[in-house]
């Protein structure tokens, strides 16, 4: 299992055998059923989770009482509450398993001990969160430019995957849609 | 005018003498006139800005011919278009200097040549990355979520300097409002 995140992090950087050893050794690992939660409101984030298996999403609730999704995560993505996790603030996110799961995860302690001494393990949390701002960067020029039928549409584009695998009315509330407006595009995009 | 990325570089990190020196002999500078640009849609990225004096804006021209603005950069700030600057894309995004500026600037292949071997810098720029997703997931949950008039209070509220230093137009288009919309809020805000 560890072999996915081994396999993620030498994509991107070299470590030696000796930093690969001690980052690989303060992770640890959790099955999370469906419809369970790695984090909800109020806590604190603890932790850092990479996806081994199964599917996430983050969402908070709104005064409305409206959950509203703001992402998504599949096998090989990292995800947290960052404002959380680094700030010890209480988290206003919800995060759970839309499938049956497996997660590594890394405390925050961990963390800053092996980040404090190893060149690699910076460089590869670099690498990645350049390219969670260029995605994040992204969403946000969309969400401000876009119709609903071309963000379904963009969405599909980059994220066919996600499109099989979550259920509707998440995909409807990442969107902003309601349900039944994501029906007819749907309808529409694939008669 | 090198000081003042020397002192925003020791708040988060501790090079040695020769990782700072190493970093800042690759650094160059630039005055950037008001209204000038420093990146114009079409062209690469070819820099990461970090802005000593004066405030700059991101934005796109979309298919109306509507300008959007999607960020601001003031001083201690890094600013670049990263999907270009990392991935030699052709940027869809403009950055304008909105007062006189003068930016200390790094290219890709002086930057990637200290991060392949500088622990501290490359925990500096982590670190700044880790900011930098925290205000964007920030961002995506208020535009997801607030009222017109609670876009405008919460972002007063983060950056009431901003709301002094931009012309209201460029305000109004970042937060998603007609410049008169914006006028309301601010004359009940205010009154």
């Amino acid at each position: 299992m560890i072999e996915s995140l081994k396999n993620h992090i030498l994509r991107f950087v070299s470590p030696s055998k000796k930093e690969m050893e001690d980052f690989l050794n303060i992770i640890e690992s959790e099955n999370i059923p469906a419809k369970h939660y790695i984090l909800k409101e109020g806590h604190y984030c603890n932790y850092n989770h990479f996806i081994v298996k199964g599917c996430f999403r983050s969402f908070f609730i709104n005064e409305k009482g409206v959950e509203k999704t703001i992402n998504f995560g599949i096998e090989d993505w990292w995800l947290t509450d960052f404002d959380s996790f680094m700030n010890r603030t209480q988290t206003q996110l919800n995060i759970q398993a839309t499938e049956d799961a497996t997660v590594l995860k890394i405390s925050k302690p961990n963390l800053d001990m092996v980040l404090k001494s190893s060149l690699e393990i910076n460089k590869y949390f670099r690498i990645i969160l350049e390219r969670v701002r260029i995605a994040d960067q992204r969403r946000i020029q969309y969400m401000f430019n876009l119709s609903g039928e071309e963000l379904y549409n963009t969405f599909y584009e980059y994220n066919p995957e996600f499109v099989q695998r979550i259920p509707q009315y998440m995909l409807a509330s990442y969107l902003g849609f309601t349900p039944e407006f994501l029906s007819k595009i749907r309808a529409k995009k694939h008669s």
